[in-house]
């Protein structure tokens, strides 16, 4: 699925070109038309379904590799080429939390692109690195939690999230898995979201990175939704604060993809709802063209200081878009 | 919903015995075959479909009365039988939280059907009283709860839950609205679960009861799933525990209606399931006829000290089911 | 649902522009985002929200009027408007057997609109008429009929429909009627679907429309779909002819709307799918903005001829979509 | 799904017991809790949760042999065990439709046991032999048609499905495939509707079996029910027949189960509902135990007779049931 967004979102963007595909060995030699089972509800583009698979090894003809592989082959295959001098732009979890491999969210921390002059360092990659982008839950997430996190601090939180299908992949979850029913588990999930924001929100210091001090909590389930994440949270601030400046902190945040105006950067990275009842991901969850979050039902918390619903778009913003927004932000800084 | 599951759980009740039906206006007057809007899928028994509707109004053909009214109608009519001299056995939520009001749960509290006589001292009511069940997310979470209260000691809890469509009646919830959707708002829901519990896991002193002192943060989900609310839930203990402690302390949970086997009473309060994936509601509600709650997923909390997931029939031991077993115990009690 | 659907697809309509919005007592006097329940994924238009909802009946601020009430309102109504000048472009089925109104579909029988000048006479309305489009399922299948009759002539048809909630309005169809559930029964739904295509498909002689003979047999269903029509077909030719040389026909039907390149228009009519599990209404209904019909598994009939699968968005190209497109066409030919 | 519907229905049967388990490759030398994904809400009864799933070969420590196999590997499997001596009572399609192999459904054709002794001498059996049962939308349908072909003679039929995930086994049918969608489209099902019913529907003259000449066109759609297959359909009869006395027909009909009282034989074998919206499969596939055919919507068809919908269990009566019920008239006969 999330290949599949790559290849859409891709289709017509101003900068970048699908030059190659590259997948596992069933695909090989295929068209990408034979190859794939199409999933989305616009058309395959016309340039790339005849465009034959190739193995997922350098040499590849492009500059740099969007990758999205499963997590076994992601480890191995990203590090054989960033040394083969490619920049790799990973929705893969495996070297997420690698020590100089920036888990980049160019909102939040667009300065953590300077790890890669390490990582290519102690790495021995020459032209080559990795960077990656943060897990499907995280993501929606952290765009919410980084303003208030500047403006008032955190100091922990409660997560429950109900996530869409789409996350899975395809074929994915079971139907008669998810049909009157919620799964509640998600393989490898919780962990991810508890780990990564604090690398996220974390700071640079002489080249070293801090990890914000934020303990996290998460539940994870699966429910009968297409796409869209929706997150119930409850959060412990570091100084107290009204809800309307909690919601002014969301509302006014922007970061340096807004400021540079890249092209994927949505206008309003947090979009509040004021409606008692959003957000909802059927409504929602295009919101921005699916890279903002939606953030509603912003009220007190009644053990800690405030809670809420977050919604993301789990193949946009939570997965393709992301990589694609740190592509156009790593473009910007030279790094391609 | 919840009438439906009364006439269909008192069909061959050992002690009970449908007497008469009594509705709204607009269905008074008709058969019951002609008054509902029938949605389970055993047939209406034969012998209630030819039963006359009522006015919901005393007197009635009845030793005793269950009651699932709407909140705005429960209020009156539910004190209007009682100083008739009706044992109301209410699922409404007018009277929950009321001074002298039991909010029974057979197997934690059976021992406030003692502050009975004390409401009919100071409402006037002699033969006549008013006792409740809780909401139907209270009710699964509470039997998981009250075990691990009492061995531990719960200081506060984060729940979030995602609750069946039968929960709101019917229509209820549009289609529109949980088809490819969640809904992360319930009417009153949130206040309801974060007040309850205290009150039924609280002691009687001296007639007077003290509430339980534990702090609770609820977020309410609604989504696509017929029966069978999934609650997320994080505690914070007063005494340390190992997780085989706590799982033990649930599965010997044990009470009133199990030792006087009561008829609706399940042989297993709580059920713990190992599985990584369960509870889930399509495989789960159906557990102990419904009257059990199932808990999986028990795992360290990273913030507090465990986490878990309990899973309950909500409109069986949530409503309906709750209810019956009340009168079962009051009948017990001499009550009845 | 239908007015939502008007009121997005008008946004920057590059002919017409919403100057007024009438509606029901029960909405009169509030703004449009106090009176809708917005339940489309893309943003209320800003100049709508603050827009006042007036009084539905003439004068209105406007020089022609989008019909789409409830049936029973809808009749006199329409006819109020007309009567006073107001040409009337109906998505409402009260007028659509009418005898001199148009049940218009621009690309299979745009003289129709001649019917106009009859209606004027024979009514007494002036510069007033009304204009019908056809219901939701009529919509996706007379579209796929109409080039297989004109090629090789219908007989007769069976049809069984699956079909999206919001068919039904809002709040519409209960959750619980739909959830891990068919509903076997559309009230009224069979019988426009077995009268409207030999109207649709008529032929004016001398100011009289002659409905083409064609006997339709229809089974309405209800599924858990947001939007789009999936239906299946088997069809009784009067001419022999080949899959290939259906195929054909369906994929070369142009009509005036492509011709003319109206706004509305889709290129292709009909997109005729070869892959064995297509059309499926979550990949296919936005096919042309939703204004295409999707055919797919052409394929012999056993008894009869030909049978196929056909989906149409049900609150595009079947309701709002379809008015618009009328008014285009009748804005063409100096109607409006 | 069917396998676990089979130890389900078998569990406390009066006549059968499971004595050996057997299955693929993958799950030889496991338990049965370990090799199976167990997806019923009843639990997997304790005695076969520790049984130890053998080859699928014989010899088998049992006298008969339930088959539910994978068609590709069901063919030479049940001629082995056949060969081996082993009734085989199968629910695969392989051998469906093989000469002198009965395609029995005990209400309707029970003397097509008599098939047997031909087969055991024309395959050299000895006292193995192969019984099947038909395909689970065949056998909704078919116990709807006998009545109706043996009363008036059914000439043609049009069918529509509307089918179940938990017919497609599991994992089966990906979720993204469903929520929100229908599939037109299920492999080799049309096949097996248009051509069974008439083989079971046939007549036995000298050892002979005469197929019932009845021609049908049948189109099989997925939608996202959990289990239950609804049918729309349409007949074309030899004999004219008023609604009423079609329904009497259905209402009527009884076999040798119910003179029997065979232990799977429901009472009424067609249920007929009088309500406008019946049958659903949410409420009525649970009708006799999910062993009678649910009929409603029975009305005049515009082009032939009669139309109705139709709606059974597909892995009760549509599998496990119809076989165990074939077992059941075996042992009676004395073939086992």
């Amino acid at each position: 699925m999330v290949g599949q967004r790559f290849v859409q979102l891709l289709d017509g963007h101003p900068q970048f070109e699908i030059t190659a595909l590259a997948a596992s060995d069933r695909s090989e030699g295929k068209t990408y038309l034979e190859a794939t089972n199409w999933k989305l509800s616009t058309p395959i583009p016309e340039r790339i379904k005849t465009m034959v698979v190739t193995p997922c090894q350098p040499p590849l003809e492009c500059d740099m590799v969007f990758s999205s592989l499963p997590g076994n082959m992601a480890r191995e295959t990203e590090s054989l080429f960033a040394q083969a001098g490619y920049p790799v732009i990973s929705n893969s979890s495996s070297h997420r939390m690698g020590v100089d491999v920036p888990l980049l969210v160019p909102e939040i921390n667009p300065d953590h692109v300077k790890m890669i002059d390490r990582q290519r360092h102690t790495q021995g990659y020459g032209r080559g690195y990795i960077v990656t982008n943060p897990n499907c839950t995280t993501l929606a997430l952290v765009l919410a939690l980084a303003p208030i996190e500047r403006t008032f601090g955190i100091e922990a939180a409660f997560i429950s999230s109900m996530q869409a299908i789409s996350g899975a992949g395809y074929p994915g979850v079971a139907s008669l898995d998810i049909v009157d029913n919620v799964i509640p588990f998600i393989d490898g999930e919780e962990d991810k979201v508890e780990t990564e924001p604090q690398k996220i929100l974390g700071k640079l210091q002489d080249g070293q990175l801090i990890f914000a001090p934020m303990q996290i909590s998460a539940h994870c389930n699966r429910v009968a939704v297409t796409d869209g994440h929706t997150i119930s949270i409850s959060l412990k601030l570091r100084k107290k604060a009204e809800l309307t400046e909690i919601q002014a902190a969301l509302e006014s945040f922007r970061g340096v993809p807004q400021e540079l105006r890249l092209p994927s950067a949505p206008n309003q990275v947090v979009v509040v709802r004021t409606e008692r009842d959003r957000p909802q991901p059927r409504l929602d969850r295009d919101c921005g063209n699916g890279m903002s979050s939606v953030v509603g039902r912003l009220r007190k918390d009644p053990i800690w200081d405030v809670k809420f619903t977050v919604l993301g778009h789990n193949t946009v913003r939570g997965a393709a878009g992301a990589a694609i927004l740190n592509a156009e932000l790593l473009a910007h800084e030279g790094y391609l």
